[in-house]
């Protein structure tokens, strides 16, 4: 029953139309774990700099998230994010990204690791995807997520990661630039064509939809009225969805819809805390 | 349980990356009162053109659509719109309007117009709607669309319609235009403090919402494959959600929640026809 993610570990810069923090702890392997902690056990697998502190180092242990395999190097600095949101909160602005230690990452999976049940490969170069699903050969489910910027670069890539995973969780926009389908339902019919048994598309505050080969299942999701900045909020929905199947260590397709209900709840029950990182404390203080 | 609509009837010119078509029949009134028609008797207030045909009558005709209060103008043109939709069809650029007949529109209501019990305002000059509204005070139900162009052009005109409606259906971007609130949960509640009892949001391919003073329901929609041309999807929707209404005489939560999911319905049976009449006919052959 552990859930294993792979992805970034991160210092975010943001600036909404509610004010600007200079250095809060994010990344999606963080907002992933943070979230599916609630329901399983999670490892994470990633990298992070000298740079990075106690305090952050305590928000994971905190949620007894096993870090054995978040390498350190201490001459090195944490990848770092900047970004700003509009009006609306929906569309992020990359203004600044710096690699630093992530640029050479290399996963390194310990032996516990690769016994992962269920396995979550967050947003990071796809052939390294890839790579990691190899050493996990033994997982039932291994779910992957992936943004515009490899769908642009390396699209090959990304399709040859999506071939050995079980189910994608992107949100609409990349799922029909990753098709080149303006028509989701045939967007969604080539993806699961590449092999994967489930397309889940986030969908920002309308919610969430789940395509197999056979069936389509959509839910609303329920509105928030304050939001102050929503860096993140896909990988909690992705870490409660996850974190949900790793508890029942099923992943039938009626346990699947249930997880995506636990998954939109997780993002809002996280985004009042999210709040408070932004507003009040700097970083995540759950 | 008699439904009547007041709104435009139109010529439109409509190029998708489908294609293109010079002129079919359009209009906030036709789209509705079609909708409508398979669920409840409408009358529709409107008013056309010396040009316009017997053919487009039929459409009405075959309906059964009284189109006693349909206004015609013999020396005149009927009101005409040239639009353009991109790649995901999901935002309508005007290319041209010709008000022609339609800019010296003052409806006139027939008595058995004015004894309806329910009754739409479709998307006209928003003192019109008043007016209109004024001339129907025995409604037990009175809805209102609008657009941008009327909340950009004259907003307190806007809000003076929406104090004298029980609802008002719009789409998400209208909603947040209106109220000057980029967060929805904000927005519909500085909407229904200006009086009316529900608000519908229409949200496109995502489905729709309802918010009263208390409650919040929504209900997403089931994807469609094959959509040539949205032209009317809010105003079929809208037909859907009332005719529903007007059926069953009745417009409390549980029925209203009803509503709006036969409206979701009706949009998507009807884009098949829509399709056939962009792709083959060029006008409704319904």
């Amino acid at each position: 029953m552990s859930l294993l993610v792979v992805g970034s570990v991160a210092y975010d810069a943001v600036e909404t139309p509610f004010g600007k923090r200079e250095r809060m702890l994010g990344g999606s392997a963080t907002h992933f774990s943070l979230s599916a902690s609630f329901f399983t056990d999670v490892r994470v697998v990633g990298v992070v700099g000298g740079d990075f502190g106690s305090e952050e180092m305590g928000v994971f242990e905190r949620h007894s998230v096993d870090t054995s395999d978040l390498e350190r190097v201490p001459a090195g600095q944490t990848f770092f994010w900047r970004g700003r949101y509009d009006f609306d909160l929906n569309t992020a602005h990359t203004l600044d990204t710096q690699l630093n230690v992530f640029a050479d990452f290399k996963p390194k999976l310990s032996e516990a690791s690769r016994r992962a049940r269920m396995v979550f490969l967050g947003n990071i170069q796809p052939a390294l995807q890839k790579e990691v699903r190899e050493q996990v050969g033994g997982a039932e489910l291994v779910a992957l997520d992936t943004m515009n910027y490899w769908i642009s670069t390396v699209p090959e890539q990304v399709v040859e990661a999506i071939r050995v995973v079980d189910v994608v969780i992107i949100n609409d926009a990349e799922a029909r630039q990753l098709a080149g389908e303006a028509n989701l339902v045939k967007a969604a019919r080539k993806i699961l064509s590449w092999g994967p048994r489930a397309l889940v598309v986030k969908r920002g505050e309308y919610g969430a939809a789940m395509f197999t080969k056979e069936t389509y299942f959509a839910i609303p999701a329920y509105p928030l009225e304050a939001v102050f900045d929503p860096t993140g909020a896909g990988d909690t929905f992705a870490g409660g969805f996850m974190g949900y199947l790793s508890s029942h260590d099923l992943a039938d397709e009626e346990t699947m819809r249930r997880a995506i209900i636990f998954g939109l709840h997780r993002k809002n029950s996280l985004h009042s805390i999210y709040n408070s990182r932004f507003t009040i404390h700097g970083f995540i203080t759950v």
